[in-house]
């Protein structure tokens, strides 16, 4: 693409950066704020430097939180002994979104992927195993997304509390495998919640 | 969606503002940025703001330019005479990248649509006439895409230039009608622009 201005370029170039959005959808979403008051651009790019720049995690389930303690976990209602691991932020909206769970949650902000470079030292993993050691959780529920690099994670961290007092389960596979957990529908996803076996029952044998 | 943060929620809210990304898109994308650097951030927020707040069109032929002249006006090379009408830059782009053209542009703006309010004092066409009065221009092709709204700004302009001494014409209909001129491949665009035929003989009978 050739463009008229360096200016231009320079904000479809950044544009097209974002996952998923190529350099014909960049360049339509940026003549699109062109189009719009300057007000509208500033407010988008305040609202990303300021949540890039102060983003917080919860310090006990390292969900996205602007306090120390998420409100889930902050909660005295939610029993803390019931905790259910994640992939990601997504996730735990999806499942509160369902109603049916009050447990915590553990959110390990992404799967082992050797594939991507992604090891559990860059995982939430070490405080979740941490965690399992003072004894303060009577079970754990594996909530990955049913694919290769989920049961990998889910299987990496079993052998990591292997031993230790407590229980572990998957959510029920009512979700068809290969589905990603965040677009189940409501009803399916509460019934694997409600469903879920324990973890051991659930290792594929092939 | 229920937000475990506010910072987030706006980031999202003020992402999902742009056209064709949802909240589901919106939220995919700002967890990306928080898995990158913030560097990635501030030079995408960087790089909107900037252009927004200075961005600037050719004075002559309306196309967004860093110069008062577009390089394309600028260029002694290239043919005042013939003038090319189109809606927006990605039009320009398109054109250019066939090869085959070697007159300048008129920038519209847009098209004029009663549906989403878009007169035509909204676009630049009074200052596309006021070139031809001043005898210019030869000939002007109209290169709008041809929709209703396409159609109904050529017709709009011709009317107003009628009896002017100037040729009109439009780009042959290699391309299939309601196709978007950007998508077009290069081939049959230049094609078009080459085989263009008499605004008269191109309108429609119905
Ligand atoms: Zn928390
Ligand atoms: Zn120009």
């Amino acid at each position: 693409m050739e463009f008229s201005s360096k200016l231009l370029e320079n904000a479809v170039y950044e544009m097209s950066q974002l996952p998923g959005i190529g350099k014909r959808t960049a360049l339509r979403l940026v003549l699109h704020l062109l189009k719009q008051s300057e007000r509208q651009t500033e407010q988008l790019s305040s609202a990303l430097t300021v949540l890039r720049s102060t983003v917080r995690f919860c310090t006990n389930c390292h969900n996205i939180s602007d306090t120390e303690l998420c409100e889930i976990c902050a909660n005295p209602k939610r029993d803390g002994t019931l905790v259910c691991v994640v992939e990601d932020i997504r996730d735990v909206m999806a499942i509160e979104n369902t109603g049916q769970y009050r447990g915590k949650y553990h959110v390990l902000g992404g799967k082992i992927s050797p594939m991507e470079g992604i090891g559990p030292q860059d995982l939430t993993i070490a405080s979740l195993v941490n965690k399992v050691k003072q004894g303060e959780i009577n079970e754990l529920i594996f909530a990955l997304s049913s694919t290769m690099e989920g049961d990998t994670t889910n299987f990496y961290i079993f052998k990591q509390i292997e031993g230790l007092e407590v229980r572990t389960s998957t959510i029920a596979r009512g979700i068809a495998v290969g589905d990603e957990l965040e677009y189940a529908d409501e009803v399916t996803l509460g019934r694997s919640i409600l469903n879920r076996v324990p973890f051991e029952g659930s290792l594929r044998t092939n």
